[in-house]
């Protein structure tokens, strides 16, 4: 990993960590287990992460298959679309769907791995930032808009349908949420 | 219960249930253990209740504590944000968010359990429709609105910010989301 938050063989070990995650759930999932998958030496994964909650919360933070790319399409409605199809995939794909689904479920029950979510969206929510910035520059936002506030309402519309209600979403559910935001939102 | 969906002591046993599952995990869920701490036999469960899964999906979906009041307060932004003040405890509550957190953890891990989610957060959308019928009658709504679209949205970001991101939603929020959601669909 270029900034020596993982040993070199990092992203294999993360695979190897949220595989098992998905296969066995989070009571099954071991270090022992990932150095098998893995190949890396059971003392290496310990001297990188103490507990299983600290290499599954590295898996989680680091994994190369949540990447998003972030999009700079000229404005926020091709900005966003392109975004939240991402996230769409993402949630929908049958392996990383299975691994966003397995990841969450052991945040809610672990409070250990509490925190990791928090800092896996506030990563994203970084990210994502200059979409916003780029907007209100080009007058498509009033200033005082909260990017959280609508990046909740749309990235939690998609996880409600996705995840919770067990439905994957339409292209155009995308379009529609959209839609309503960015209409809500302009008219601050 | 009245429906006959269950024995004489359904929500005692409810309780048991979802007690344990926010004590022990969906692993550690066991129909002797809800026996145990309900008081009622196991073969009494198991008649009702084939297995654990079925025991948990009756629980989820006919336990009183999740109940919601459906408000009429005469206008849409009054209805919705009554009701989402009352989803915003639920999520929130020391008791109830930490079933909220272990019910919806355990469904993700047992696909057994996901149609559960389905059947519940559907039988919480046909009670909220007439909040929604009552705004198209006063004007509040366009005809074509769907209001499964809009409690995604707002359901969503109670969700998200409560639940994914861990943070308590702010009074506040609740209001935010409804000012942005509900621009953004009258302008349809």
């Amino acid at each position: 990993m270029p900034d020596g938050r993982g040993p070199r063989r990092a992203q294999e070990i993360f695979t190897a960590t949220l595989e098992l995650l998905t296969e066995l759930g989070y009571d099954g999932l071991t270090v022992e287990g990932v150095a098998a998958r893995s190949g890396v030496n059971k003392t290496t994964l310990y001297r990188w992460w103490p507990s299983k909650d600290a290499l599954l919360g590295a898996a989680l933070l680091d994994a190369r298959i949540f990447e998003l790319s972030i999009p700079d399409t000229g404005s926020l409605r091709g900005d966003l679309e392109s975004l939240l199809r991402q996230v769409n995939r993402l949630l929908t794909g049958a392996k990383t769907g299975a691994i966003a689904s397995a990841a969450l479920s052991a945040a809610l029950h672990r409070p250990e791995l509490a925190t990791v979510l928090g800092a896996f969206f506030g990563d994203r929510l970084s990210q994502e930032l200059p979409i916003f910035d780029r907007a209100r520059a080009r007058g498509e936002l009033p200033d005082g808009t909260d990017p959280r506030l609508l990046m909740d309402l749309l990235g939690g519309a998609l996880w409600m349908r996705a995840l919770i209600r067990q439905e994957a979403p339409k292209p155009a559910f995308v379009r529609e949420i959209v839609d309503v935001v960015l209409r809500g939102a302009a008219v601050a």
